[in-house]
């Protein structure tokens, strides 16, 4: 792999494993198992329905649920799950949904569920910009709402959840899109899980959707059947083209972290010993680094900090880029710095960047 | 190119050209300009802004339109579309959109739009089997309608419409999702065209829209934002994430329709070649094959035909798969035999697949 690949630090679309990317760089030309490219293989040919059935299992198994749960792979990321899911929960309901408004992704969450129905913002960090996260006690769960909803970790603030909230009662959702697969999850204690795959997963064209089964009893019917969760579920995410190509790099990239990495606990071990190191200058920098996010909060995904001065930063990222890493400013809704350290980001790539930090840090000061 | 690339016959995703996927291949470890892994560009670089960029001026110089004139690069295939058309177009008019009914994806899209307003269904070819389209004396289009939907070509059944149609005071509105940017046609008289990328111009997971400005003057507002085209103007069809390997593999298409093959003139006069071997062989067999359209709404794209038994057309597919033709099986809603000959499909691998048809019929006579 060179170097930059093996250095990108983007916010997303994030790097993948270098087997992955040859994998999908052999398929290109010739798909081992029907010679043929993958970008000309019809998705109603056995080869994809195998692709499809063998993604669903490994997601499945690598999150620990049992065929009660569907697996989804559809367009649209992110945004389209903050539409799609009131438009079937929502819509009707007289009880609000309760929606946590801890950053800027579930923030745009917010007004598109408001279109649908009724929403009540539990709490919001917004006037604290965003740096903490709420606890227990601040978070009156309602019995009645239709569903609960919230993002496990924001990209742009790097603040995530390091436990699920909410009441078993009341169907859990979470948008998990920069944090799927890095960690194990509970997911049986969700109603619904949702990921774009362009952080950890795969390339931007395809969200991964893990809904339990029952959970569109009462669902309305009439949608526009690509907004209706019933007909991708009953065709295998078959209902129109799917993106057969961004759907086989996220096959590759279970396939990577069941057989290469182990599962999800190693995979989070990985990812711990990622960010440690990073808080860990940080912490040691007297205030050089000065990372966003309360320390119980921190991501350990997205490593956001701020540098003595406007100047300075620049410098960092002038510098950072110099030697080859990418990815570093900080999301163009607050500036700074991030490290976005996914899945696929090696632990000798953050340790090159770990040292990168305290040399930089070292020579502003001689 | 391996030769199932060069033979690949599938209706959809189809094949791509050769030089297309070499460098789509090469992209996938590092795209020359920046030096990261395509699927890891981040969608807000300068590198993608200036792929968008390029891809909108490829689009407009490739249909001869001009600025007046918005490209989107959208999610969720002509399936989105066939709803997101009506939900601004349709909803709270009076007047009925004019809808055709034409063949199997034009019957796709008349649901869809029922649900969001009234809609007229001017002509249906379904009791005959959608073997012919209709002339302009049959067709008498409403000059009241809001719009005035078709498609321009029907995969399933392979008929195709020669000329364009409907009214100049009633926005013409085309999914072009098989034909687009295989011949010239006309743009400037269309108010929108749209077309799925997995045919002619890329891999599945991209939809081009091709809007007139202002068609959207007094459109709703209010739509979630993924589908309202506004924002996708707006933003430049970065709105939220978007396919970025997708949509650049459809600006390496643009590049080879405008530098290899020359432009939209010498690609139909090749796809008219290619066509023409075809239905030359079909006419020569003395109805061992039977062409399913009427001669006149044959279409280029996709040759459609049936031998004397389904036992015979499962011997003519099995021995054309052993000699390397694939994709050949006819759409699994009407079943038979269907040759879809995309831009990418050269004129030699037709020939190919005419001496096939000849040596097939010779070899059932002996």
């Amino acid at each position: 792999m060179n170097k930059l690949n093996r250095l990108n630090f983007s916010g997303g679309p994030g790097a993948l494993p270098e087997s992955v990317l040859l994998q999908a760089r052999e398929a290109l030309l010739e798909v081992p198992e029907v010679g043929l490219s993958v970008l000309g293989i019809s998705h109603r040919s056995d080869w994809f329905a195998a692709v499809i059935s063998e993604l669903e299992a490994n997601v499945r198994k690598l999150l620990g649920v049992s065929q009660d749960y569907h697996v989804l792979l559809l367009q649209g990321g992110a945004t389209q799950q903050f539409s799609m899911l009131p438009m079937t929960l929502l819509r009707g309901e007289t009880h609000p949904a309760d929606y946590l408004h801890t950053g800027y992704w579930s923030g745009k969450a917010i007004p598109e569920a408001r279109r649908e129905g009724p929403i009540r913002v539990l709490w919001s960090g917004e006037a604290d910009g965003f740096r903490r996260l709420p606890g227990d006690d601040e978070l009156p769960f309602s019995p009645d709402a239709p569903y609960m909803h919230y993002v496990s970790n924001e990209t742009v603030e790097g603040v995530q959840f390091h436990r699920q909230l909410g009441r078993d009662d009341v169907p859990r959702i979470c948008d998990m899109s920069s944090d799927f697969l890095s960690r194990p999850c509970a997911a049986e204690q969700f109603a619904m899980i949702y990921a774009h795959a362009q952080k950890n997963i795969g390339p931007a064209g395809v969200t991964v959707v893990l809904m339990r089964d029952g959970l569109l009893r009462d669902a309305p019917t009439g949608l526009p059947g690509f907004l209706d969760y019933r007909r991708h579920i009953e065709t295998h995410s078959n209902y129109n083209t799917p993106p057969v190509f961004a759907i086989y790099v996220v096959l590759l990239v279970t396939r990577w972290l069941m057989n290469e990495i182990g599962g999800l606990v190693p995979m989070d071990a990985i990812n711990r010993k990622k960010a440690g190191l990073l808080y860990r200058v940080m912490d040691a920098s007297e205030g050089f680094y000065r990372g966003r996010a309360e320390t119980k909060d921190r991501s350990l995904m997205n490593v956001v900090f701020n540098l003595p001065s406007p100047e300075i930063e620049k410098r960092f990222l002038a510098e950072a880029l110099a030697a080859g890493f990418s990815g570093l400013a900080g999301h163009r809704a607050i500036g700074g710095v991030r490290a976005s350290i996914y899945n696929a980001l090696t632990l000798s790539a953050v340790e090159e960047f770990a040292g990168f930090m305290e040399n930089f840090q070292r020579g502003q000061k001689g």
